[in-house]
């Protein structure tokens, strides 16, 4: 019997009609068989705090659990102000504490972005990639995938419907799961 | 009579004990006559979320007029990650929407930082310049405040006893001072 | 009789047929009586080497000479590889040296750049202006030009085509004059 | 019987007492057996320009070859103006092209630098980053070398003397190391 994979989902906004959240579930729809894909909730933590670490709130507990079973992360990041968003952030800098065990270290990680405007995220993006080598992340660097002009590339069922930017998201997700695979299937013959 | 300056100050760190708070406030001390300052409380806000933008939470208001009514602002940057923390940029991202008012724009900024590393938040910096030129604000720029090994240039009063840090920081403060002024006395002859 | 104004122009890429070279021609037309237009020679001149600095080089000293008469620059940035090019790099950097009489220091000065891609070189002007805080230079923040998809954007001639690329040139250029008379006539009164 | 590994180092500095080619003449001495380091000559390459593409220069050619034969690049990188220096950006660009094979691709690299300051080239090593990544290289993430306050930290010979650069300096050499051996080595099972 193989044994399940887990990849986290997250989305760097919190709104309800956020592209960037469609676009993350169309990534999960990616994901072959046994991987589960769980989006995990950032809108109900609380502002990071280093004084609230000696007692963990729930809501971080429960994310750093989360992201501490998973094999792997997806990043949907929106660009607010030339940068990734606060909440975003904010969820990252819990989980970069050892009150949630730094689950996010060594983790294989894709990033993607959809926006309104032209550029598609690209400076939330690099800002996002400083971010994650401080991290330790192990980034998918091959495709990247930056969806500019993305009200036009969705329908009305919130499903991503641009070609190019499906066969773009298929090859992404594809390339993190073979760093899972490769993570577990390696021998090193010394 | 001389009109009353009003200057916000803004700290990443939203800890008791934040070393970037105690700076902010030894900022604030080197401000002249007739300056006022006031530290802006960021703990309180939501996470910056547009469905919330119908009705905008009280704190959200409260910042949005403070930093309105204010002349400049000073913000004291930890670095969290290599970039800002998730507070201040949910913060930036408040006041750069339109249910604030926008306060943000064309005002004049200084910014610095304090860490225990060597580094003094340069990379924090970096970020947080990049999306202050998103936000269209007028930065001070010299003199450049990093302070590193920031844990012996303070005392137990969290006052800053490091002899150049303080020279620095009176310059900063200064320039900014002088941005204000030059914004209110200038007279173009054309 | 009204006194000239010099503005120098430096373009990143130094290959003939270059849509930011033809960018930057574009951009000294829109300047006004009296302003002079020069474009800077970066072809000639020697990889920087401080082991040249004792004898500069007539390329260097040809290069110092005429930024330093300048009233302000205009830099065109093409993108190679995420960043600014070679040829930019090592113009700024024999810039930034006493050899040169460090001719940038608090100089006005506007970027813009053109690219065959969608993201319109916004990736090296992002490090551009990173560098451009270095040099203590004073940046014209807005507008922003970025000209991606530029091939359909400039006629057989050279000259740029696009109703409103060419309106934000115009606005680009005209806030930089700003900033150079700004300078000129501003009197402060104490 | 071992086949030979090579290793192509690149100095950002192409001055002659340059600490920086010193600090790469250091991590080569790190290389075990049967590892062969050559250091690329920069200082000959012309400024990149696609004009030259057609008949690729004589140094060019050299350094195409070198590096496409390379296993791996550790770069040194010193910080001039807040980033890279323009010879290093330059020899970047001309290996980005067709026309020199473009050798990094998917090349492991090791980045690493010192300089007189505190700031050890940390803003420099971000945009070096930014533009491998932007090549498709595989960079070792850990550890991070910054060698700030450098001069005290060689001897009169350019031996790196302090024991916590040449400690780190070991681990990612050794990491870097890993990295090509791993390529080689490893054995997928399906």
């Amino acid at each position: 019997m193989v044994e399940a994979r887990k990849i986290v989902g997250i989305c760097g906004s919190i709104r309800k009609e956020s592209i960037n959240k469609a676009l993350l579930i169309e990534a999960g729809h990616f994901l072959p068989q046994p991987y589960q894909f769980e989006i995990a909730d950032l809108a109900n933590l609380p502002l990071f705090n280093s004084d609230l670490e000696d007692e963990v709130p729930e809501s971080v507990q429960i994310l750093g659990k989360l992201v501490g079973e998973a094999d792997a992360v997806i990043i949907t990041c929106p660009e607010y102000n030339s940068s990734i968003t606060g909440a975003l952030k904010n969820a990252l800098d819990w989980l970069s504490r050892p009150s949630t065990g730094t689950p996010l270290q060594n983790k294989p990680v894709a990033i993607l972005g959809a926006t309104p405007g032209v550029l598609g995220t690209i400076r939330a993006q690099m800002h996002l990639r400083e971010i994650l080598f401080a991290l330790n992340m192990d980034l998918v660097r091959r495709p990247e995938l930056l969806i500019g002009q993305a009200n036009g590339k969705f329908d009305a069922s919130n499903h991503l419907i641009d070609e190019r930017a499906i066969s773009i998201l298929k090859d992404l997700v594809g390339n993190l799961v073979g760093k899972v695979e490769m993570k577990r299937e390696t021998i090193i013959i010394g």
